[in-house]
């Protein structure tokens, strides 16, 4: 991972001035990579507290004054030192010595104050979905088989990366709450507290996925109705006995009426009553509920075509806005299906202007490779934070989710912590961009590398490396998806595992996600004018955008419209030709990536090296089974041939 | 389960003349009966040594002589004793008591000398495929998490009930033998040993599954090569402590090469030297190998149409025809495929007659609606047995088995033992045809349910309940197979469960099953001319006859031929008119069972009367899936619209 124990900063000075456990914590840090830690203020680094013309920086804010080879942090408040430190670290390491260059004052400061790292670790082994429920990188680093881990210390290591990208909440366990984590509430709560004090020294605060049912299946009430008293009192109690032991718990996360879980609707409430009911517990010790969106009707039947799941979040959530109370955050993913790798944003975000609304994304590649294919996901996360819901003159999405951004991690007890190396840039890009959401993702690649390759003057610290990792990364995204399910129709996946093609594996499941191929075309009509309505859940320009084939974006054709495969595109190609190419062209572009990364063999370490390849001859061949099920499954329905002649069974 | 603990000969008296453990067997069964059991030959019932022109009876066979209502048995040996004394309570419970009639002899014997029951039951609880693998009836039978169970009486009552349709063989644990499993050939031994004592009572050898691969695993040998002079030490070593344990043990079942499992392959040597090797060791001690025939490549590519899974048994097995000792027994599927609701009769049986070849069915309803769907599967076993492969005046295939027949079981640890309890018919009746291959499958059933559903006077004593389940029943295969995958195409399930329909489940897969459909039409072309010619491993006429469009039965047509969806069938009607005729009168078919049962409601127990209307609820949601899946596919793919205009979505 970055940040190896190692920095060019190693025998500078540093004066961090500043009480209290976050600055012991960058005092501690700054020794340990060997600089020098003085109490003056005139070591080569420093940090401050703000004061002056600086004295309106936020707690989390710093801003760096570099005057005569010295760079001064003038820090808003505890975190910010922490994070002046990390910035410290990433500059040094990213190439040129900046501290020396003229005088200059830089801010920074987060974007949102809620940055957050959802686990889906269970605690005892699910007999299906496992230790980590879409868990790619091996078990979970907090719990195995039922408990608490002994040895915590990759905990440790983990909260340090994640101060270092300024995430500031975890929750730690899978909002699939199952028997055993229902417990985490009561005789397992010393667990929690130890963890909670793992984090705490980074500036991370601890959440928790929590069961609807809680007050049935814990509390041996009868009923969990959010409008009963004692229901509410026993929230009301069980909260009291978290903050007694953890006085700076974060909240609850909250899957309720979602794919099996209990919620509000068993007793003909909405869910606002729910997540109100879990507010007003958490509210007097400062906690906050974050409270999935993610619901629809899971039971769906395919020959239905009037429902679609699309639909589902907004027509839930929309008519609710203006009534969650303040400490609940609606936590939306960021397409309204489910992380696929080409959706359109969530028409929900610009829908509830009067709820603090947190996008979700995805670290852990559930739908995008399974950390089995190198796909770097900061440009997918860009496009995402830049769409303007009401067009060129509104906000960009960024400026819409007044509750944060959340995001499923990607970390395991696996040696290289994600699976694929590669996808540790992933969750580092996550941090950053949820910090800064203008930050470059080519930019954020370097960062990541030149903090993770070394700046100890061993082999792997090399341009050579950083720039094929660029050349590999940059472009995998779109890479994978153009081998993958084309021009937005979504779910042509394995069911279940979601690794792998299966282009009907869908198609006649209860799960709503339906793709309508037959001989003549293919696709959803979600227009207004003749299908499902979902175009009109968007403001304008995008409801008329989406409404019009002659608007619509090609990447989201098949996403909002059914048509026939020989409909031509903006790009000039019919819908079966673009197929067909960008098939055979994404595998071209896999063997590339191949060949990219054999030429760095001798650069990195070898056990990572050899774990890349690996997996990047895995990626080569599931790129190949999906262009020939693909290619094949559309050719065997249209009957319409390749333009080019290549090779289709 | 049939024989309740009642009889119409409760009072009658019954003499048994002989000694040994069977005939004990019979006495003390005929007591538990309410029989009177004298010394004296003129009882009302007798069974007696057989001599004079009836000595030359076989030891399982007897004949009944009546007279002046008196019933003599006259027994070939002591198991013809046994089945005598079942012969008579199946004919006292049969309706009119024929042992009032004037004078007969009436000869018994059974057709092979194997019937076999394999169990597929796991020692240890597998992590996929649990305690049974194809198991749809609860738990083991014998084992339990990782043991022999502590009570075994449902074993004891087993054993009496196979003894009661003439099974002499039961294989007790999977053919896929993993770890836990191989060690029943050693510290597992005692638990062998204690369920052979309760069968032997019962005229029942016991046989085991072994791997291939034991020396190595087991023996700690670094090879298990059938022509390495210590690994045949190591058979024979273990072989001898077996039978010093279990002086009648029956033998070896091995899936060699098959699947993943270990096999003679992996040492350049053949299934013959691998079957021999194992046969060597077992015959000084009376034992046989059942060595099976289901060897094909399951890592098949799809893209690849010339490699067919269908040649393959014939391909490996038919060349070794004459190479096998006599004690090893060939066991080949009914099909080339595997258990499919329609296939050809394995081509193999034919090609091997120098060779013991036993035919191999499955009683648990792996492919035929895993005892949730009511399939009576006697009319699939008669046409089967009935078939003969050379043509009208050759012989039947029940004549060409020389090494018996062998059935997966299907029993469990559920309440009616078989999940759905109308199941419990097909084992029955494969006890039955495997005696007697000439039976007619509507009088085994009228059997069944007179000795099931009592003759003890009670309200499901009758007539309305026998016939009611003649209805239900008669033609269930056929219904089946009409509202699931048509015209002998196989392999539209669902991939690993292998229930429900899933159209396209198999066809990009490695297993190679597939059907070819695209637009313009469906199935395997498996000619000599232009196919991958698997018709030509039948001698004349069937090679013919399959191989032509003129003449290859209709139910048989894609399992041969790839034809387009508007080919004329036999019949008159379209293939794809076929599909939609046969799917929508499958769903009629059901729904007419349906009524049927619930007509008899008061009149069979009223748990066992639930149980099957739950079933049939999931049998109708399930047909009704499978239609419309089927005919939503076609309709999709072909664009060819229901004549009749029917709801297809």
């Amino acid at each position: 991972m970055w940040l190896p124990g190692h920095t060019p900063l190693h025998g500078r000075s540093i004066a961090v001035i500043g009480d209290g456990p976050l600055c012991e914590t960058v005092r501690r840090d700054a020794a340990a990579l060997g600089l020098h830690v003085l109490d003056a203020p005139d070591a080569d680094l420093a940090i401050v507290p703000a004061s002056g013309e600086l004295a309106d920086l936020g707690p989390e804010a710093f801003a760096l004054v570099r005057e005569e080879g010295r760079t001064t942090a003038h820090v808003g408040g505890a975190p910010g030192a922490l994070y002046a430190w990390f910035q410290l670290l990433r500059e040094a390491a990213g190439g040129p010595d900046t501290s020396g260059t003229a005088s200059a004052t830089t801010r920074f400061a987060p974007e949102h104050d809620l940055r957050m790292l959802d686990h889906w670790d269970n605690v005892a082994v699910h007999p299906v979905m496992g230790q980590v429920e879409r868990g790619y990188s091996g078990g979970s680093i907090f719990f195995r088989d039922g408990a608490l881990r002994a040895d915590l210390s990759r905990v440790e290591r983990y909260a340090r990366l994640l101060a270092s990208i300024g995430i500031n909440r975890v929750a730690i366990n899978n909002v699939n709450v199952h028997e055993r984590e229902t417990h985490l509430l009561s005789e397992g709560l010393a667990s929690v507290e130890r963890l909670a004090g793992i984090f705490r020294p980074w500036g991370i605060r601890l959440h928790l996925s929590v069961s609807f049912a809680a007050p049935i299946t814990l509390g041996g009430l009868g009923s969990a109705d959010p409008l009963d008293p004692d229901v509410q009192a026993w929230w009301t109690d069980a909260v009291a006995g978290v903050y007694a032991a953890i006085p700076d718990f974060g909240g609850f996360v909250v899957k309720a009426d979602s794919e099996g879980q209990p919620g509000p609707f068993a007793y003909g409430r909405d869910h606002a009553d729910g997540a109100n009911l879990l507010a007003r517990a958490l509210r007097p010790h400062g906690g906050i509920v974050h409270w999935r969106a993610f619901v629809y009707n899971h039971r769906q039947d395919w020959r239905d075509r009037r429902t679609d799941r699309a639909r589902a979040a907004y027509d839930h959530f929309a008519p609710l806005d203006g009534r969650f109370d303040d400490n609940v955050i609606v936590q939306v993913k960021y397409g309204p299906l489910d992380f696929q790798v080409r959706e359109p944003v969530s028409p929900v975000i610009p829908a509830m202007r009067r709820t603090r609304v947190a996008l979700e994304l995805q670290v852990t590649q559930e739908y995008t490779g399974q950390q089995r294919h190198a796909v770097y996901l900061a440009p997918q996360w860009r496009e995402i934070l830049d769409f303007r819901p009401f067009g060129d003159d509104g906000p960009r999405l960024a400026e819409l989710v007044r509750g944060g951004i959340a995001a499923v991690s990607n970390v395991g007890d696996d040696r290289f912590w994600t699976g694929h190396p590669l996808a540790q840039a992933n969750l580092y890009a996550y941090g950053r961009l949820a910090w800064d959401s203008t930050l470059d993702p080519g930019a954020i690649l370097d960062e990541w590398a030149a903090l993770t390759f070394g700046s100890d003057g061993s082999a792997s610290d090399d341009e050579a490396v950083r720039r094929g990792i660029r050349h590999l990364l940059d472009d995998s995204w779109r890479t994978y998806e153009s081998y993958t399910a084309p021009l937005g129709v979504c779910f042509m996946v394995s069911p279940h595992g979601h690794y792998g093609p299966s282009v009907d594996g869908y198609e006649y499941s209860p799960w709503g996600t339906y793709h309508f191929a037959d001989r003549d075309g293919i696709g959803v009509d979600r227009t207004v004018a003749t299908g499902t309505g979902y175009a009109g859940q968007y403001p304008e320009p995008w409801a008329s955008v989406y409404e019009s084939l002659e608007t619509v974006p090609d990447e989201l054709l098949l996403f909002f419209h059914h048509v026939p495969y020989t409909h031509v595109l903006h790009s000039g190609s019919t819908v079966i030709q673009h197929i067909y190419d960008t098939h055979f062209a994404g595998v071209e572009r896999v063997r590339d990536m191949v060949a990219e990364w054999d030429g760095l063999e001798g650069r990195t370490d070898a056990a990572l090296h050899a774990r890349v390849s690996e997996r990047l001859a895995e990626q080569l061949r599931s790129a190949i089974e999906w262009r020939d099920q693909i290619n094949t499954y559309f050719l065997r329905k249209s009957g319409i041939p390749d333009e080019r002649g290549r090779e289709i069974y």
